[in-house]
């Protein structure tokens, strides 16, 4: 069996090593043009003629959660595309989730200025059934999260193409329900796919359905926001702040408005990051499991686009 | 029945509204010197001269979790004091707490300070396992605190007096067995209560024993640190920061070294407040329960000192 390792930006030494440790039947290489067809790829951002060359491929393995760049590109007809499920991002995911939830709802960067300036002083406390969260995809992440809130007694709501039943969250399915879930949330968090239904789906028309004095945090695509829409709704005040970590255009142009903005926190796309750890060991068990024929979790829908 | 409030900082208006409705049958008053007997009071801070007037008081409500301050003074002979035991202040430190240790290991701060000079970068992602949480104190917020925590997949160790099992935390008891918890431990959250053997419990050694690279969040009492110990070992590195939410003298005094600190981060007591509609839902139910001669939970035991 041969594996070929096709990742840009990533630097390939630590993968190789793990991935031949773990399948020493395999021949585990960095691809390279004219290299020959392997049978299985871990891919990130790969170039299309290494998709065009490795015709003979099963499986590729997207080490991220999100599969839109990939998809975008002419894939070998006969192989399926798997994501990375977890890989330790949904922790990573519930716990930056949940820290900027605390943090907005407790005011702790109102504490922090104030501290800035020897001050010490209260804020009257916060009723947390003023602020619920409201979860935008219940896949593997989104329900790692929005569990991991509703463990903090805010009132929960999750969003899904599909019903989805989880303890502690209320679910709203589809379009139809969509407008309901925003007018129920006052904390929006970003999970979803990026595909064309949900490009841009945060903008104008959505964010102002939120109860006022909203508050998004967007840990999913920066295609998902109309930026010009989230910086209109924070003139208004309608939406009170963000925190984003994923941005249309990254790294984050200089000269965009969010860098500088008092109402946004920006972090640079690191609210989960694949740990190659669980990831080589995920993909490996997948790639048996392929092997031996039986199903695996996480192969995508091309049509559906996650 | 009458029952008398006596709290010091605290605006009175609320209180005795809320109160009055929970128990119309009984005589609710703010406290003045030389007032009726009352059978129940609701207390915060008093005057030594509230109590040595109110002998006939059965139960005393300390609207916190902290009864170190009211068992310094003379108590009636016949009083249980009765602690809040939750009070909306579990589900408060918990997010507290996990918001501190989730700014800490994800390095939330540097980002902070490099998105601030407009800097685009990644840490190396760290690994949970290297950074094990110790929760000194398992009473209804420190077992709280400590699922929370377990809840992010992070190693948690417990300290208590008695053996306390809670799942996803490795339990520590007594005295004898405190170094042992301490050299397991990196991030250390300390919910004691205040007693003559709790003070000054964080010093020198006892930090020192930490793992390297230790971080300290003490959201009980100013008293358990040892101000100058800590300074030391965040000097010398073998503690990396601390998150202080309690001070030996509040408000903490403007000159002050923590208020300025690099590795501190400084709170004004906030940690978790006490709320009232859940506080009087709460001392209604045990004012109940003492009437018909039933047991209630949070007696304090004064030999104790909680």
């Amino acid at each position: 069996m041969r594996i070929a390792f096709c990742c840009t930006d990533v630097k390939a030494g630590p993968w190789l090593d793990e991935l031949r440790a773990a399948v020493p039947d395999a021949q585990v290489e960095e691809w390279q043009p004219g290299a020959p067809p392997a049978d299985h790829a871990i891919v990130w951002a790969p170039p299309q003629q290494f998709l065009d060359e490795q015709q003979q491929l099963k499986g590729i393995f997207n080490i991220g959660a999100g599969v839109d760049a990939l998809l975008k590109l002419r894939l070998p007809a006969g192989a399926r595309v798997v994501r990375i499920d977890d890989g330790g991002m949904a922790v990573q995911m519930a716990e930056f989730v949940c820290h900027a939830v605390i943090r907005h709802f407790r005011e702790l960067d109102v504490y922090a200025d104030q501290v800035a300036q020897g001050k010490w002083g209260f804020r009257t406390p916060r009723r947390r059934a003023d602020f619920p969260v409201g979860v935008m995809g219940l896949g593997v992440l989104g329900a790692r999260v929005a569990q991991a809130v509703a463990q903090f007694d805010f009132p929960v709501n999750g969003w899904s193409r599909l019903p989805k039943e989880l303890p502690g969250v209320r679910g709203y399915t589809g379009a139809e329900q969509f407008g309901e879930f925003l007018a129920a949330t006052r904390i929006l968090v970003c999970l979803l796919p990026l595909t064309p239904d949900t490009e841009n789906i945060l903008n104008r028309d959505t964010l102002g359905k939120l109860r006022p004095g909203g508050y998004l945090i967007n840990v999913a695509r920066g295609a998902h926001l109309v930026d010009a829409d989230l910086l209109e709704l924070l003139d208004s005040g309608h939406v009170a702040g963000a925190a984003l970590d994923v941005f249309r255009d990254e790294p984050l142009p200089p000269e965009h408005p969010f860098w500088r903005h008092s109402k946004i926190t920006v972090t640079p796309h690191t609210s989960a990051r694949t740990l190659r750890e669980e990831s080589v060991a995920q993909i490996v068990r997948k790639i048996r499991a392929l092997e031996r024929g039986e199903p695996v979790a996480g192969v995508v829908d091309p049509q559906r686009g996650y």
